[in-house]
């Protein structure tokens, strides 16, 4: 079975957006370099330097599936049913979704029940390969579960003093993690990869 | 004149210390290796990896003074009087200081003034070499008075998700930084510096 691995860009001080969702100050890694990289779906490409390149086709390569959220789904209008990173997507909600773009796209999954039967259906999908999960409540669910087998950390060098947390209380208390296996500095970020101790 | 840089163990999302105060999650890699580093006054010394006790060292030497706040200099009672890093300190602060055994040291400095007036008493004192600044309302202050060079983190991998801030509100607003000019992973902590754009 392949690894369960959360991924965000954060601030130095932990934060993946500002109250008001704003990622001005975090996302300009996306732009910074002459590497353009095509998106699956709507989102434009980005244009990022080398070294983030090398890192962001390796990720998405590596990944088989994805769990995601309510929120980040409805601020997107589920990516129109192509999320951004070309794979099948798990939503976790509690409530129906109805009117959204992406309902009938083949790579939608909707699931009503809870963080481990979300992520066990990405499983199935992505046999050998990553189950990518997304920063907020969904990845502290699934560390609180004890299914979370690594965090990626695209360390962008701002403190934002607010914002919304990587890691919500739903984590269940601290989140301890190993030495990083992969420290990848880049213009605008630095790329971190830690275990999840077992 | 020296540079200005704020230093601090951080985790993760930023935290220096847990709301109690706690610290035994963040400051493991200051017991992680064999090297020996003593320190000034009467801590103990440390036993760092290679890689920190370079990294310490280094930042150590390059010190001409610190400038500390009311918070830190009361938990330890100004350090006896002698400061780890050993060096003079110029302590800010409002309220009058009695009853600490610092009191009388040839080392320490109290003002009772403004920060701007703290920087330029320990920058006196330090001559060409660095002065350095704590986190949490020190630094924040240091900074948006516009007179922080750099921000050194010594980041462990743990997410707290509560704790004091190395950046609180006093900094007034997001604290945008460089991209490191320093990357040096050890174990227990990854030590990085930053600078601040002028």
């Amino acid at each position: 079975m392949g690894q369960v691995i959360a991924s965000a860009t954060t601030s130095l001080d932990g934060f993946i957006a500002r109250p008001d969702h704003g990622i001005d100050e975090l996302f300009g890694w996306f732009d910074a370099g002459d590497v353009v990289v095509e998106n699956h779906g709507d989102l434009p490409p980005f244009r990022l330097t080398e070294e983030s390149a090398a890192y962001w086709l390796a990720w998405r390569e590596s990944l088989g599936a994805l769990v995601v959220g309510r929120e980040l789904f409805d601020l997107t209008d589920g990516w129109g049913g192509k999320h951004p990173l070309g794979v099948p997507y798990v939503l976790l909600t509690h409530r129906p979704v109805r009117d959204s773009a992406a309902l009938g796209s083949p790579d939608l999954v909707v699931m009503h029940e809870g963080v481990l039967e979300a992520v066990a259906a990405a499983q199935e999908i992505a046999g050998d390969k990553v189950v990518g999960v997304a920063a907020g409540t969904i990845a502290s669910q699934v560390h609180a579960a004890g299914l979370l087998d690594a965090v990626n950390v695209d360390l962008v060098p701002v403190f934002l003093g607010e914002g919304r947390p990587y890691f919500t209380a739903q984590a269940g208390g601290p989140v301890p993690l190993g030495d990083p296996t992969s420290v990848v500095p880049s213009r605008g970020v630095t790329h971190l990869s830690f275990p999840v101790p077992r």
